[in-house]
Parts: structure tokens; C-alpha cells; sequence
């Protein structure tokens, strides 16, 4: 175990309760973390993916937890697509020779020794296919790598490409590599992002061994998450299926992630044009783009067959109101031993359901009703918890007032995103816990780095960045959380349903990434390097713990609207600069292509043709988003105003009837329309990118549109987002009316 | 030999003669690159450094060349402080196990077999020593890195450092070193910056190979050149000569250049912090920063003996004005072979001194007075050179119109630097030679790359380089050349007498750095990947023979100084924002210390202690520089305008009159003050920045006192360097005068 360096006493600081400060003393004295260390190293003691003994044995012993913890508590099923290989191979075939990649990783003492096999080297949801062509490489495979190729000549049709991960989702690798006519894909990760130039490599050090390899799905949850066969209705006897040629989010190409062990003697075989500096790893080789005159062999097939998840769905009936849900959940399936992702967030889970049991065994009854869930299938596409809200749509639209959930936990700073009008909710929450490093308050600690943000190089944005900057030093000011894309369970409630979601994890410290979805995510590699003496999973459990006891019983609304509203007038701010500044540069574009500038400056030595010419930026009116941001601004205010005039002296009746106002407030921003080419995503402030995979677009279908060249949507798009901030609004000012009201 | 591909006819374009057209095509004629790759060949077929005997052999040949084109030629020889190794060795000790580095480099057959010994891994001007201590890792070596060590706990007080190449001067390297209490420093080349990360290595390809490492000097130049023994003046019998420990630019400690292929070997050994991110190389290996626990020995011992320097002088003497001189020059010495350094730029002055020659048996005679040399010892610190300006100082300043410098020539754009108001001098130089691999003319390729400066990710100064884009894409517009620092023979002529230079090459195509001070710069190394069929080699031939031929006849003076004017406006301006952004650094600075934010956000398994406290910056009088920088730009205008209007009528009593006054008209930028501490450079405009060694920094007095924190210094310099910005402007007024009098 490591130990953490002296903190200077200096930095003490108090911290404000949250909830009931007697319930958050129980709640802090009842979270153990010893006790979560034990949970995790059970949990991680077996592979854990969908479909394995030990996924359903998870699934029993947390049912038992819960129902020991005092909750009421089952299992619901859903019998699912989730593929997994039944053959693979890949080949580097030079005349004669053929040199095989390993798709296993080479077991270390520290890794536990299972009893079952666990998942060699596969990606879920990818095509079927036995393909031998010469070899490309793509950088990281994303939109303007392709660009990059193409002005060097390089076609990869009919090639297999070999792209590292990072910088964009796993599942646009393929995707993109397939939308050029590759035929396959190879996934490596260079050790330059999460292997020896990172850290010490594990077991000596956190960071990725060259045996090791990512795991993943590429199902392209961009278009729906869940079953891919059953998309927007839940999986079910007797329910519609696609078939698997049908489904969007199924790729058709063969796809299999390599080590970097073996990904060194693929990529030295290539010939061609050296690639540009920032494509270059930290393999001890030249890097060429490609072609490579030896052939790659690659053979993939899958086992197609249903495969069922299992939900544990866990409840306490709320007092007061029982028919508004506080839901909190993480998932359970891993891909191999998943000791961080996901029980570091799961045991968490599992803290706080047993610190509540135990409250409400002393008498305590939490006003609302509370559910909590531990998920199952997460992984190969939020399999879980998209069909169990698909399952119950209707009466989670009706009933919840919060989704929070987490995932992967580590060390460091809060990392909280979600819906912006809570906010405030996550500002006070973070106020009341205490940093274990730096013993001031997460709050404080998380305003520290903002105020750093602009002296970030990897900021972009100096001038967002500085105006964070600037309120974090304000501890009056409440600082936006960031927006949510995808990439974990709050997917289905937030995007689909529009239900007010959070994602809740700390980190920024810990080298994890060299490990995730490896089989050394374990209980050796996160108890020594990610989460020694588990102190940030037990603070994860205190932090989500007191927002679930705060949503529980607060009698008044919890979303404080204007943090909301400055962020969606930043986001107006953000796509009509977008425009313009895509306007610009299709303009001086246009000069240099017209006079030779690109031909000029190219290296004849090398091949380097002119880009391809950017597409004129027509005029776009954003007056029907401006006016909506500003609509929204104003009702925010002045519901904020009359909340804290009148609320605490609000009657039984009236408070009743603002909750009911505000508990689907932000299913406001979620209408049937839905985004463009992906109408299973409703909600028209927040989703992935479509190029992005998990990353957040905020307005996509505004963003997207103008960032693919789609004018006519952008502008359509203008107009429903401008409507949809326009009825959350509305909705503001009939709490507003109603509160002002004599 | 690498063929250029197919370039487009539509690019083709015409130029317009700059010097007399009849000149210019028996210039052009004259010029064989045939004949100059024999030469080359000849030339850097045995090992050249000052005290070889190839390096006397190179200047005898040299003097029977120019002879027989018809110049009059002799050879000035100076005896000067250079050591050479006795002994050394750099050894790694764990234990009882010893590693020993290779000092010496691979021989491959593509390099040449010489009779004579090449010079072994050596920094010529360090200090002896023998001493053995831990080992660290600085990354660059420059300022921002001890900052950064500071921050991580780690002294290198007592101890030995290795620094990688790049960012900074080699002699900075070892100087800060010294500055922090190191007792020894080691070089290495990373292959991420110019190894196999960056090409293919040699033979195979450009790059360096694992044995490979760069010799070079560490004699501290930007205090001054020449003789470290004797600074400002000639080196000569029964002259002074100061004592080698009062030199204040030989360095203390012992410092050697290490292959990476050892550096891997001891930079494996090191414990402590793994290094940030934009301090890893790509050696396959986990950077950390040490101390390591074995430690290194280190051993130097060099012969202190003077050896001779061989300057060889030709001229042909001026028919109209004998004692206006053109001067143009490159060095002959290398530190191996020196293929690319120098005799890619050797082999251009030997060309154009036979185009010449012939012109003169034709019956050509230059109205100047033409001298062209082949200096000595410029790797060590510009020795013959040097020397020789200071030992001819009071006639060069009275008779050289211009010194027109080349050095390393490769492959590209035309890249020149100097005194700006020759910028219209030089872009007409440009626009009358056509590049060979575009067929469009150098200056149009040159203002192509200049238009793509702000897409450029490496350039910092967007706004700059948006104004240079801008200028370059208007044919009409003349750009302003780059200012000058060191690193070449120009230095004694521009910094030291304020003679007007220019320093010329093509660059930015080949990969080149690798090979750079190695014995891997051979004639194989650079027709194959410099500048296969020495075209561009015999381009930088027609383009100084052209300004040599334009210089020596034209009648008017060639400086128009409104280049330089906006230059001047520009800096002053840069000065100015330095202060402002200095000043805002350290007010926000000081916010984030009061409030701990550093040790907030700081990770405790990691130490990293609060940054030192930026100085406050009081407020500084621009208003001398400012007014200056206007009056220098009105004269220039006016000057510029009058000499349009009047300068073809002028009678040629008054054009000899204009001619004087313009010929020390950059010699007002150089008084006698000199610079803060380094009073051997005396010009005000242009220095080697102290903390940059060959990198220029324009108004050094102000801009350094400034970014090195001595505010009355700065303020000083304000004041000095206004008076000559004035003295230029009196004497552009005077000459305004002389043209518009009746």
C-alpha cells in the first residue's frame, strides 16, 4: 500500500451539512471501508462478464446483500443479443512466414487465479468475417485521420486497418474504418497513452504490460444503448426483434483489439510516407502510414445467441411519497475480474444501501421512495438498465425525481456531471465531505483545480475556461457540473426518458487506464495503485449517500434552474461561434486552394495532395435560440427568487403541486422528436456525439448539424430546441406563479 | 538517388531578374551541381576539425581553388585556445557491476573510411573533471525544467544531470547545469525528437541511428565569439590573451554526448517521480526523474594547447568603388566529415566564386570591391571569423556594404535571416530564382508557407502570424526577414562591428537534425536525404551570387528600411505585452499561492511543492522606445519615398554622398554600450538571447531585463536602445536631406 504524503494542516477546513446532519453522522459511521475492500475482492475474485457463472453469482450474492441490508429487494431478467467468440485468429503472413498475435494475456501472481476462463482478446457487436489484406495504419482511426490519409494518397479500401485506442470511443474505430471500405480492424493501445511511457508497467507499476489489451463493446450506442435488436421497447417473450442484419448499431467488419507486444511487429512491417509527428507512439520503431506488402489474416466468429442480464432492483417505500422515486445505481458485470470498473462504484453502492437499511432498521423513514439497483450487462451496451427503463418507462417518466449513478471509482477530485440545474444540489453535497488527501472539502479541493483550468495545456478554451476560473475562487458561486454524453447506466434515464440523472466518480490522480477492461483490473492493481485503504470508494459512498438522504426528504424542488441557463446561453454562445468560425475558414480556405498554397508548401518527396475543399458556411438565424436561452435565464431567476422568498412558508397542498411542476421538469427538454437519424435519443441539451462515442454535444442536433454540414437540419433543430427550452420555461413560470401566487 | 514526383504545370510561374539579366545567365550557367557534389565529395571525404590535418588540407585547396578562378587569395591564420580530448569516460556503477558508454560511433560502409582519426564523443570548452555522483534527469535541460524539478523536491546539487537535446542551445545545457550545483552533464539525443520516432534511421533512412550522438561546443557564444582567451580582440602573437580560468565563457564541469542507445541504459536506472508528459522521450522504457541509486563516473581531461585557424581571403578589387566591399562566407571546418555541415553551403561559395571568376575573365568588372571567404573553427565558436573581424574591425566598418553568410544548406524553402532592411533586398533576390522542386519562384513558395503560419500548430503568436499571412498573400508587399541571433559566421560582423548581414539556406524538407554533428554527415548521407543532385545546393549558389552581383553594382544603396521600421513597432510592442502579461501572471499567481490552490490540487503520493513566487512587475516607460519606433518609421517612409522620387536623377557627386551615409547606416543600431554583461555584443536590435544561446531576442537589452526580472536594467536599456533607434532615424532624415535638396 502506498502512503500518502504529510498534508499540511494549513488546509484544514470545515465543511457545511448537506442532509440531516444527524443522518449524515450515521450514514459517515456506518460506511466501512474495510468492510467495501472485502466486498471488492470478492467480487473481483471470477471473470464477471454478461453470460458467465460468476455474472449470475454476482447478481444472487448482491440480491442477498441487499435483502440482508433490509431492503426489498429481487431480480428481473431480460434475455438479450450478446455475442461472444466462438473462433478468432490474426496473422501476419510475409511469404512463408506467419507470426500469430496472442489474444490472451499473460497471467501474474497478482492477478487472481480463477476458476473459470475469462474473455480473450474481443470487442462485442462486431461482424462476423475471415479476411486476409494488406495492412494500414490509421492513428487513432478518428474523421480527421481519414483526412490525413487521403491527402497522403492513401485509400484504405479493401486493406485492414490498425488503429490505437484513445482520443475518441473504441466503436468509432471500426465504424469510421468501415464507412472507408477496410474490411477489419485491429485495436492497440500504444504504450505512449497508458504503457511504459505513462508508468511503470503493472505488476511492477498501474500501466498497461505489453501483453495486455482493451477489451470492449463497439456497439454504437451513439444511435440507441440496450439490446440492439429491440430498440426504444424492452427485450422480452413475445416482443418485436430485429434481426441481427438489421439492426443500426451492429458492425459489420471483423474487429479484434492486440497488445502492444504484438501490435510492435504488425506495425514494423509497414512501408509508405512516415507518419506526422502527432501520430507517432512510443514503440521503438519508425511509424509509417501503410500499406504493408505482408498480408493480415483475420478470422472472427461469433456465438449469436440471447444471453440473459439481471437486475437487482432493490426499494424502500418513501413515507410521505411513495410515488417519487430517488434511484440510485451501479453496475455489476465486468469484463474480466473488473475490481475498478465496475466494483469500486458498485461496492459504493452497496454502502450506502446498507448504512440506509440500517437507519430505517433505527427508525429512520426516507419521505420518498428509494430504489436502488445494481445493473447488469453495462458493459457490452448499458444492456441492463436501458431494458429495465424501457421496461418501465411510463412510471419512471411519472415517479423520479433523480437518477444517480456510478461506475468507475478512483482517487482524486469529484467528477460529477448530469443535468445543470442540480448543480447547486452537487455544489452543497460536495461542501459537506471532507477530501481524504487534502482534508478541505471535495468542494474545495474541485474549485482548486477550476481555478487552475486556464494555465491547463490541454484547455482549448482559454476564455470558458477563465470565466470557470473565476467563479470557482467565488465559494458563493455555484460552478456548472459538466454535461453528460454517454458511456454508462444514466444513459436510458437521461437521454431517452429525460429524467434528471447524475454520474457521480473521483478521480484525476490514479494511472488506470493502462488496466481497464485487461485482466489486471483487479483487487491487487486497485488496492495498490487506483484506491489504496479504499478511501475514495468509501468517500464515493458518503457523497452519493448524503444527495440520495438530501433527495429523500427535502420538501422543496431540488433543481436550482440558473446554473442550467448559463450554461445552455454558453452552449448558444458555442454553436454560433461554431458557424462562424467553420464560415472562416471554408473562406480562407477557398484562397489558398485557389492559389496553389497547399501544392506549394508539400514536400515532393512525399505524397500530399490539397485538402478537400470545406463547404460554404450558409447565414443561420440563432434568434430562436437566443430568445429561448434568455426566456430560460429569466424564468430561472425569477423562480430562484420566489423559491427562496416563499417555499419554506409554501402549504402542504401548494408544495404538492410544485413538486409535481418540478419533478418533470426536465423531461421538458426530452419531447417525442427526438435527434436526427437517432430518434431512440430525446433529450435536445445533451447526448454522445455521433463522432464522438461518448464524449458529450451539447444542442446536438443544433452542433451536429452544423459540424456535418447539415444546414437545413441545424436550422430545423434551431427551432425544436428553441421550443423544447421554451417549455421548460413555461414550466418555470407556473412555479414561479405558483409560488408567487397570494 | 530519391526521385521528386510529378509537379503540376499549372504551378509554373515567371520571375523577374533582380540583378543585371546577362549577369544573372552566366551565373546560372556557370553553376554545375555536378561539379559541386564532386566537391563536396572531395571535401568531406576525411575528418575536419581545427587541428586536423585534413582541415589544413581543405583550406589549402580552398586557396588553390579561388585562385584559379582568377581571385587573389591568401590564407590569415590565427592561433586560438581549442581543446581536444586526452582522455575520458562515462561509466555507470551498481555494485561491482560497471557499464561503460560507448564514446565513439558505429562505422557504417555507406560512411567514409578516413586515415586520419575522427574526433570520439567530445564538447568542446568544458571543464576537466573526474567525478562520480547520482545520476538525474533535467529533460531539456532548460530553465522551465529545474523550475519543474524544484517543484518535485529534487536538487541537482552534488550530482551528475542528463539532458536530451533539443528546445535550447547544447552549451545551456551543461551552463544551467553548472548554474544548480551539478557536478557533470551528459547529452543524449532522444529518438523521439530526431531518432527513429522521426524517419527511418541510417543507412536505412535519415534519422539517428542507436550509436549516434552530437559532438559540438559548449563555449558559451551570446557572451561573446572567437577565442574564449581573447574577447573583442585578435588573437595574435603579443597580444593579451586572458587565463583559461578567467574566461568567463568556458564551462567548469566535465560534459559528454552519450548515443541513445546507452542513454537507455542509464536513464533506466533511474528511481524517484516518473517525469510529466511532455518530458518522455520514446525510448521504450518509464521516464523517471531520479536520483538514480547507482551512480555515474564521469571522466574528461582535454589538451588546453592553442592551434592554428586557416581564414582564406579572396577579392577582387572594385573598378567604381574600391572600397565599398561585398563580403560573403561560409566555413570549411567540420566536426567529422561535415557532408551537410558545412560544405553544403562551402560548395555554393566555391560555385559562385567560379561564376564569378569567369565573368571577370570575360571582362566583367564588379564596381565593388567582392571578397569571399572560407572561415575556420566556426564550430568551436566561430574562431576565424571572429578573429578575423576583429583583427580588420576599423576597416570593415568603413568599407563593407554587406556581409552575406550561408552555412548548412538542405532542401525546401529559402529561409533568411539578418538586418531587415535588407527584407526588399532579399524578397527580389527570392522572386528571381525558381525553386526546383514547384518550378514557381522561391519567394512564392516562401510566401505559401508564410500564408499557412497560422494553421501552423508549432506557432504560438497567432495574431503575428496572421499579419505575416496576410503581407505574404499580396505579391507587392514586401515580408520583413526573420531577425538573427548566433550560431553562424555572420555573429562578429552583425552583433560585434553592426555591419549589415544577412544569413542564407533551404531548409524545412529534409530530416537532417539526427545526423547533425555525427559521423554520419557524410557525402552519402547528404546526396541520398538532404539534397539529392544538389540542386538546392546550387540554388543557394544563384541566390547569393545574385545578391553579391546586385550588391556590387547597383548604384543606389539596397537597404529599404520599412521593413525594418515595422519590425521595430512590432517588437516594441511585444516588449511592451511581456510587462502587461508578466504582471498579470504574477497578480493571478499570487491569488492561487494565498489561497493553496497549488497544494490543492496536488497529489500527495507525488511531491510537488508550491511554485516559486513570480516577481512583481512595477510599471514601465515604454514612451522612449515607442516615440523612437515612430520616428524610425516616418523617416523610413519619407526616406523610402524620396529615394524613389530622386534617387535615379541623382548626381553622382551626391550619390556618393548618399552611398556613405547609407553604408554605416546600420552600424547606429550598434554604439558602443554593448549588452548587460556581454558588452562584446553591441547590437541593440538583434542578440543571441542569453537564456536561448543561438536563438535571437530583438531589443535584447529591454526584452531581457524584463524577462529576467532586473526592472532598471530594462529601463535602462529603454533608454539606449531609443537613442540609436534615433541615431538610425537622424541618419535615414540626413539622407532624405541629400535626396530632395535642390
Amino acid at each position: 500500500m502506498r502512503k500518502f504524503l504529510a498534508v499540511t494542516a494549513l488546509l484544514l477546513s470545515t465543511t457545511a451539512a448537506f442532509a440531516d446532519p444527524a443522518l449524515e453522522q450515521k450514514l459517515d459511521a456506518a460506511i466501512n471501508p474495510a468492510e467495501m475492500g472485502a466486498w471488492l475482492k470478492f467480487l473481483s475474485s471470477e471473470p464477471s462478464q454478461v453470460g458467465s457463472p460468476f455474472n449470475k453469482t454476482i447478481a444472487e450474492w448482491t440480491l442477498a446483500k441487499f435483502k440482508s441490508f433490509g431492503w426489498d429487494a429481487h431480480i428481473e431478467t431480460y434475455q438479450v443479443l450478446y455475442p461472444t467468440p466462438l473462433a478468432e485468429s490474426v496473422e501476419l503472413i510475409e511469404g512463408k512466414t506467419v507470426f500469430k498475435a496472442t489474444l490472451n494475456e499473460p497471467w501474474t501472481k497478482e492477478t487472481p487465479k480463477p476458476k473459470d476462463k475469462w474473455l480473450p482478446s474481443y470487442v462485442a457487436y462486431q461482424g462476423d468475417g475471415d479476411v486476409t489484406a494488406p495492412l494500414i495504419y490509421v492513428n487513432y482511426g478518428m474523421k480527421e485521420d481519414y483526412e490525413a490519409l487521403e491527402r497522403m494518397g492513401i485509400s484504405v479500401k479493401g486493406k485492414i486497418v490498425i488503429a490505437r485506442y484513445g482520443q475518441g470511443w473504441r466503436g468509432l474505430k471500426p465504424r469510421l474504418a468501415q464507412e472507408h471500405g477496410a474490411v477489419g480492424c485491429l485495436i492497440y493501445s500504444d504504450p505512449r497513452d497508458d504503457g511504459y511511457s505513462a508508468e511503470e508497467v503493472y505488476p511492477k507499476g498501474p500501466a498497461r504490460p505489453p501483453g495486455g489489451f482493451q477489451r470492449g463493446s463497439v456497439q454504437d450506442i451513439t444511435i440507441s444503448s440496450g439490446d440492439p435488436l429491440t430498440p426504444g421497447f424492452v427485450a422480452g417473450p413475445g416482443k418485436p426483434r430485429l434481426t441481427r442484419e438489421a439492426a443500426p448499431n451492429i458492425l459489420k467488419i471483423p474487429t479484434l483489439p492486440i497488445s502492444y507486444a504484438d501490435a510492435r511487429v504488425f506495425l514494423a512491417k509497414l512501408n509508405g510516407q512516415v507518419v506526422p509527428p502527432s501520430w507517432r507512439g512510443s514503440l521503438p520503431i519508425t511509424y509509417h502510414a501503410g500499406p504493408s506488402t505482408a498480408e493480415v489474416h483475420l478470422k472472427v466468429k461469433s456465438d449469436w445467441s440471447l444471453k440473459p442480464v439481471y437486475d437487482v432492483i432493490a426499494k424502500i417505500e418513501g413515507s410521505t411519497y411513495p410515488d417519487q422515486w430517488v434511484i440510485r445505481g451501479n453496475h455489476h458485470d465486468g469484463w474480466v475480474f473488473g475490481a475498478t470498473d465496475p466494483q469500486s462504484g458498485h461496492i459504493a453502492v452497496l454502502a450506502e444501501a446498507k448504512a440506509i437499511g440500517e437507519m430505517v432498521k433505527a427508525g429512520w423513514k426516507p419521505k420518498r421512495t428509494l430504489i436502488y439497483t445494481s445493473w447488469d450487462g453495462e458493459e457490452p451496451g448499458l444492456l441492463g438498465s436501458t431494458e429495465w427503463v424501457e421496461d418501465h418507462a411510463a412510471e419512471l417518466k411519472a415517479k423520479t425525481v433523480l437518477y444517480i449513478n456510478s461506475d468507475v471509482n478512483a482517487r482524486g477530485f469529484l467528477s460529477a456531471s448530469g443535468s445543470q440545474d442540480f448543480s447547486a444540489f452537487v455544489g452543497r453535497a460536495a461542501a459537506s465531505v471532507i477530501d481524504p488527501e487534502t482534508k478541505v472539502s471535495v468542494d474545495q479541493r474541485l474549485r482548486a483545480k477550476l481555478r487552475m483550468g486556464p494555465f491547463d495545456p490541454a484547455v482549448k478554451e482559454k476564455d470558458e475556461a477563465k470565466a470557470v476560473a473565476k467563479a470557482a475562487a467565488d465559494p458563493s458561486t455555484v460552478v456548472p457540473i459538466e454535461a453528460l454524453g454517454t458511456g454508462s447506466d444514466y444513459t436510458g434515464f437521461l437521454q431517452h426518458l429525460g429524467i434528471p440523472s447524475l454520474d457521480l466518480g473521483y478521480n484525476g490522480e490514479a494511472v488506470w487506464a493502462g488496466v481497464y477492461h485487461s485482466i489486471y483490473d483487479s483487487y491487487d492493481h486497485h488496492s495498490r495503485f487506483v484506491d489504496p485503504g479504499f478511501v475514495y470508494d468509501a468517500l464515493l459512498a458518503k457523497t452519493a449517500g448524503r444527495m440520495v438522504l438530501a433527495a429523500a426528504d427535502t420538501e422543496l424542488p431540488l433543481q436550482q434552474p440558473e446554473a442550467f441557463a448559463d450554461s445552455v446561453a454558453l452552449y448558444v454562445k458555442q454553436v454560433k461561434k461554431l458557424a462562424d468560425d467553420k464560415r472562416e475558414a471554408a473562406t480562407i480556405q477557398a484562397g489558398l486552394l485557389k492559389d496553389h498554397v497547399f501544392r506549394l508548401i508539400a514536400d515532393p518527396t512525399k505524397s500530399s495532395g490539397d485538402p478537400k475543399a470545406l463547404a460554404a458556411v450558409p447565414a443561420i438565424d440563432f434568434t430562436p435560440l437566443e430568445t429561448a436561452s434568455d426566456r430560460v435565464s429569466a424564468a430561472a431567476k425569477a423562480y430562484e427568487f420566489a423559491l427562496t422568498e416563499h417555499g419554506k412558508a409554501l402549504s402542504p397542498a401548494k408544495r404538492e403541486q410544485l413538486q409535481k411542476l418540478m419533478l418533470t421538469l426536465d423531461q421538458t427538454l426530452a419531447p417525442e422528436d427526438g435527434l436526427p437519424g437517432r430518434p431512440w435519443y430525446k433529450h435536445l441539451i445533451y447526448a454522445p456525439g455521433r463522432q464522438t462515442g461518448y464524449g458529450v454535444k451539447t444542442l446536438p442536433g443544433v452542433r451536429e448539424g452544423i459540424e456535418e454540414e447539415r444546414w437545413d437540419e441545424a436550422v430545423r433543430y434551431i427551432s425544436i430546441t428553441a421550443r423544447a427550452l421554451n417549455a421548460y420555461a413555461a414550466r418555470l413560470d407556473a412555479a414561479t406563479e405558483l409560488l408567487t401566487a397570494p
